[in-house]
């Protein structure tokens, strides 16, 4: 059976993914007191007295909403927010089964950012945190920067950071394994969506500098005549600084760094010998990767990632966004700022030993148990370290 | 330690009552595949093309949201939509353990109708079934009727109805118990908050026809001076046909019963005394009784429920929602109507055989093993009967 057939099975089955399941036993009037009326009167009070005891007392310390109009959804495009749900379900199945936190999926029936952006700030008080998920661009780019404005709990566009952070890590060990510096490095991305934006600001925050964005019509420059908007004016002004014009053919001559988040066949061989040498490929197009790995490979590439999970060095966002969230939580923090990213990206890339580095594994598996955990306590020290946690508490493993 | 103290002490080891779990586990690259990407766009799909769908492939058809904004709560009155969240998770924790089916709770930081009934209508279609909890009234009568008019899921407002479904069983019963018929009985209320209202509505459509409503100003009546509002007219439209006036003291001379949602010592012994022989009491004020059962049994009192679990025939919510849920869920009910408040109001009534009524036991015990199946049972036979069903399967039990 193939694997839509059996999903669709199998999610019948189960009737979605997920079931909300109680702490504590409820069997005598006694618990009942003790977990409703009238015992339940004594948090509510002290939370009233003092918002933070929110955190001791309720889900909130522990739970990330996953929240979706469901207008971007995988290689769906927009489907509308009931049926994204079961992504958005497994979504929270992921954010537990690897982040050890809960998580549920909450879809909104609007298109419009106002809307949208109001009704997550009114329910915020019951989560720990928020991704937003699978949401169209630009849309996504203002609901992310006017929720992170409006409330003072982590908000993380997952499509954006999660896939930022995951390449980053890859880079940053491609990078050391074929000897290159970061601050040398030329890198040409393809696709100026919302990951692509995110990807460029992270790795500029890592110190690479020349970096030039292609969209449809090709690389990204300050002035071009066509095809921009304030997203692309943005690009425009933090990369591409010698204002290169052309096609990805054109630009990607003497690169060091194709980064794809685009569409299937968009980087061809021959591109690739044009390439500097031992060119570092992540080609992340799903299902298929803008140049297959066998293909970049007999060009000359030499660190092939894609976002597969059949082939070597897999950009999986599991690897990140868990953690995060569980890092965040842990220091109950207020947002989830670039520091944290980089912490993530980085743990991210340290958990792969020197001399276990190869072409083949710049990025962990995303099963690997440690994963999670170093994420996680990266992120919260990056947290307490940039001011934004609640708490101070050295992260606990467990 | 008493019941606050260790109400706090438990909530803070567990950090609130609800933890979301899967149903299946994520362990290999194929659970992953199967349950995330690629297979899960495979029941998006099938949502896309069919929306009804929703309900076989997502956490939607056996999940309640339990939704407030925290303007009157419990006895604490307007403490806030995050104070109130350890109150909502109870109501989850409650419709878990008794309705066997999933609640999760969401709190909305905002005291404006519009922006309440906007946000719970978008979020809606990640839940099966809304209830309403601690909504100050008046806004709770807006709130339920404008989401009930938007929504094709069951909206219930439990303050109101869950209320007045359980003392209209008890009432059922005390009738049957005493000898007398519904149609011949003079019912006199004290309080005409949101539970108030619904009691009346609820007695009315079973026939009872002389219901005088009391509130801080004494009965209410048509064309009454002082203190009126748009519910309290309605309230003056459907009882009092004779618009009596004067305080409670003066109108509930020969009534049949008095019931009490309104303050403790509303009832003194001398008013029961006025009351036709044998009177029945609901004195549900929390926590102390409007009249306590001791002095209303010596004052002549037959049949006496209260609020509270340490005293006879208390009047538990716990017998009536979480069986409603379950009931709608399981045939997918676009909304909660009359008839099903009804059948279910018929049902607690009917788990206590005739030869088992007492005064002391007209209303079953709220971990009556039987409740919630038998609720929900006739519950999803009247949503069939009426029409509001979306499937007409014959209940299943378990």
């Amino acid at each position: 059976m193939d694997v839509y057939r059996e999903a669709l099975k199998l999610h019948r089955e189960l009737e979605g993914k997920l079931e909300v399941t109680l702490k504590a036993p409820i069997e005598t009037k006694r618990d009942l007191s003790l977990l409703y009326s009238p015992g339940v009167a004594a948090p509510c009070m002290e939370i009233s007295e003092d918002p933070d005891k929110v955190y001791d007392y309720t889900v909130k310390g522990h739970t990330v909403a996953v929240i979706s109009n469901g207008t971007a959804v995988l290689g769906l495009g927009n489907i509308g927010a009931a049926a994204s749900i079961p992504v958005m379900e497994g979504k929270s199945a992921l954010i537990r089964r690897f982040g050890g936190i809960d998580s549920f999926p909450v879809v909104l029936d609007t298109e419009d950012p106002d809307e949208f952006v109001r009704s997550v700030t009114l329910m915020a008080p019951t989560f720990g945190a928020i991704n937003l998920e699978d949401i169209a661009a630009p849309a996504c780019f203002e609901i992310e920067d006017r929720l992170k404005a409006a409330l003072d709990i982590p908000v993380f566009h997952d499509d954006q950071h999660g896939t930022a952070i995951v390449v980053t890590a890859g880079l940053l060990n491609a990078a050391k394994l074929t000897g290159r510096s970061l601050v040398d490095l030329r890198v040409v991305m393809n696709g100026a969506g919302a990951a692509g934006v995110a990807i460029a600001k992270l790795l500029r925050s890592f110190g690479v500098a020349d970096i030039i964005m292609c969209d449809t019509v090709g690389a990204i420059y300050e002035g071009r005549p066509e095809r921009m908007n304030p997203v692309k004016e943005e690009i425009a002004r933090m990369t591409n600084p010698e204002r290169l014009s052309g096609g990805l053919g054109d630009v990607i001559h003497g690169a060091d760094v194709f980064i794809g988040v685009s569409a299937a066949g968009a980087l061809t061989e021959e591109m690739v010998r044009s390439m500097a040498k031992e060119p570092i490929i992540f080609a992340m197009a799903n299902p298929t990767p803008e140049i297959m790995p066998e293909e970049a490979k007999a060009a000359g590439a030499r660190v092939i990632g894609t976002g597969r999970s059949d082939f070597p060095n897999q950009v999986n966002n599991i690897l990140a966004f868990p953690g995060i969230f569980k890092g965040a939580l842990s220091v109950r923090a207020k947002d989830v700022n670039e520091e944290m990213k980089r912490a993530a990206a980085e743990a991210i890339a340290g958990l792969i030993e020197p001399d276990r580095l190869s072409d083949e594994y710049v990025i962990p598996d995303p099963f690997d148990p440690r994963v999670p955990e170093v994420v996680a306590e990266a992120v919260a020290e990056a947290a307490v370290r940039s001011g934004v946690a609640r708490r101070t508490v050295t992260y606990a493993k467990g």
